[in-house]
């Protein structure tokens, strides 16, 4: 192999639903990420259409270029697919019929009760010059082809299928085939300002960076991730210099970082709250629930989230959170003094340690000179507690959403780790 | 310009975080979408990183190819930058100052009552040889350079910005340089059941679509979006074999199909209440606020959204909800009785004219032989209306929450599309 294809990878993507938008290839950024932990270096990403030239084409500049080749996309069992008969023209060589995969896919459908097709069957026809790689999560198995000392490995594009399989099945064969660079990163999550601000904050010990180690700043609406990551031949030196960098970065801006890794807030929270014993609840007006979606994503979040009120109507505040009528009608809804009653609302009537309340103009329409679309009040109420904060996050109806969900829990968690 | 150029367009991804994973390129599939309702041909995505040799190598190859060639990424303020840099030396050209940007970036800091760094203000300088573009969303313009008939264009990598400055800005300069052949094409939506179940009902009328038009499966948890698309130069031979073929294919599927042209169905939901001058609440267990989220992203949704209660623990299901605490012992929270009770409560404590409600096994733990991980009770309540229905949902804790979302929003939508 020519020595600059070693430890290099690249993603080959499938399929003209990719160029024709609105599915979003989540499936190389997923790849990406695990690959960029092996320590094998990820230089491409190409995403082509249903078409066996331009496969043909894209496989053959892949493999010129890179050790690993990796295609997604293009298995399915419905018409549209190109992939299977492109690589055994590639590969000169034929379809055969594959016993263990059929037995698995009989398998597979009767485990969901589901009628299987012909067009299922049809799926244990694979190429001859492949190894099968099992797919736990579908009926349509991986293929791992060599050429010269290059691999192509060609995956479902369905993620959950995809996934299992990289993860379990190619990533091993791939690692084993691959031992040299050590890799390491650390990943901080900061909350609240934005990347410029950052930016200023930690520019001259940015500047100051060894050689072997970069950093990325990761935005998301409400969050900067910072990426700190290297990678060396001696793990020693890698490991050591990440710790040290880190523990600088942290020294800059204690009060911005919420977390580690690419911990979600939601999760932080979660902890703390299991850690101190404590349960919450949620009074959601502007933020329609999304507060109380986020927390219960996290694996065990009944332990210490009890239920939500979604209060949209300005009734419903009334009803069920106890917010007064009169102080609805003199200071309107979003204001400190109702989001305050929600939130003690919530705490009393779903009985928990804290409870946090939004009540803003998400938008598009509802604003106002004195409170114009993006105006938040966020509460949170506690023992002997009662926080509540105005914020302005923009004219974008879902990205003020999401940004008073993140601020409320923000809220908390700054609480959480004072007790 | 070569004839096989025309009217093809690329799109480089630029960023060292989309090739260690994580940042997902939602940039390339938006702007996929709109390029091909413009009956532009994009050919291909590809994704680099932050290095001006493979940046250099990456132009060079999709001005060969291309008419259009559409950058994303590498102008925000951070250091981590290379694009502009590079775009210099490709095009032999260097960095001058630009008044009018200047003046842009210092209103936008003012708007924002934001200080302006020299950070920022060095984003006025571009290079001599582009047209600058408006950002309105942001500080870093965007540039257009001409090649001999083909086009590059540089954007930013921020979604908010890149997105309209694409869709203002870009698409109506890429329209006027090309016109000729039609593009159309209808999606149609459909919900419950899986791609080869699809396709082995739709078969037959798929072999025989023209020649010319296309059919894509597009899989989401929960919803397959079929797309029929075609290109052709006549454009009224075009319209109506979309027309036709659509009219064919809802023949063989009328009870799959809940909406068309990516119309979420909480937006087809909403319409339906609206029309009928209906309201609706939620009681949410397993979904934890999902439908409640769902519901309240649409713009104008208060109009007919009074509320939620995640009711998450058994005692609020009881307190607020009202369900039997000897159903609730005898049954199960999982269970038809409750789950039907929960519906009734919340209709009659948040007032409104229906009320959907999800009791289920989220995962991982707290499953059982009789209800595994993934066991799902929904109910509708209305006027003289209770149904309820049991679903498995599988293993996964999200897909778990949004289909058990989306099968509840599904039954009130069939519900009202009778009334």
């Amino acid at each position: 192999m020519q020595d600059n294809r070693k430890g290099k990878a690249e993603i080959i993507s499938i399929g003209d639903e990719l160029l024709i938008g609105q599915v979003v290839n989540t499936n190389a950024s997923w790849m990406a990420e695990m690959i960029s932990e092996s320590g094998i270096h990820l230089h491409k990403i190409t995403t082509i259409g249903d078409d066996p030239a331009q496969l043909h084409q894209a496989i053959d500049e892949a493999l010129k270029q890179a050790q690993f080749v990796l295609l997604t996309g293009g298995l399915g069992p419905t018409a549209d697919d190109v992939t299977k008969p492109s690589l055994c023209t590639y590969f000169n060589t034929k379809l055969v019929f594959h016993e263990p995969t059929l037995r698995h896919i009989e398998a597979l459908f009767k485990r969901r009760s589901f009628p299987i097709s012909d067009r299922n069957k049809q799926q244990a026809w694979l190429p001859e010059a492949c190894t099968p790689i099992p797919n736990s999560n579908g009926t349509a198995p991986g293929m791992w082809f060599r050429k010269d000392d290059g691999v192509l490995v060609s995956m479902p594009g369905v993620p959950f299928e995809m996934r299992q399989m990289f993860e379990f099945e190619v990533m091993p064969r791939m690692k084993a085939l691959f031992k040299e660079m050590f890799y390491q990163r650390k990943t901080i999550m900061t909350s609240g300002v934005g990347e410029s601000f950052l930016a200023d904050r930690i520019n001259e010990w940015e500047n100051a960076l060894p050689d072997f180690i970069k950093l990325a700043y990761l935005p998301q609406p409400g969050i900067v991730r910072l990426r700190i990551s290297g990678r060396h031949r001696d793990q020693k030196i890698l490991q050591q210099a990440i710790a040290s960098e880190t523990q600088k970065l942290i020294a800059l801006i204690p009060e911005l970082i919420f977390g580690y890794d690419d911990k979600l807030l939601e999760e932080v929270v979660g902890e703390l709250l299991r850690d101190k014993n404590a349960s919450v609840s949620t009074a959601e007006s502007c933020s329609g629930g999304y507060i109380a979606h986020l927390i219960t994503g996290i694996a065990g979040s009944s332990a210490y989230f009890k239920g939500s009120i979604v209060a949209y109507d300005n009734k419903v505040k009334t009803s069920i959170l106890g917010v007064s009528e009169q102080d609805l009608n003199s200071e309107g809804a979003v204001s400190r003094r109702v989001v305050e009653q929600m939130a003690t609302g919530a705490r009393k009537q779903l009985d928990t340690t804290y409870a946090l309340a939004t009540s803003g103009v998400a938008g598009p329409d509802g604003g106002s000179p004195e409170k114009p679309v993006g105006t938040v009040w966020i509460a949170l109420a506690g023992p002997d507690l009662l926080i509540s904060e105005r914020f302005h996050f923009g004219e974008h109806r879902g990205r003020t959403i999401r940004r008073s969900a993140l601020a409320a829990l923000e809220m908390l968690r700054k609480v959480l780790v004072k007790k």
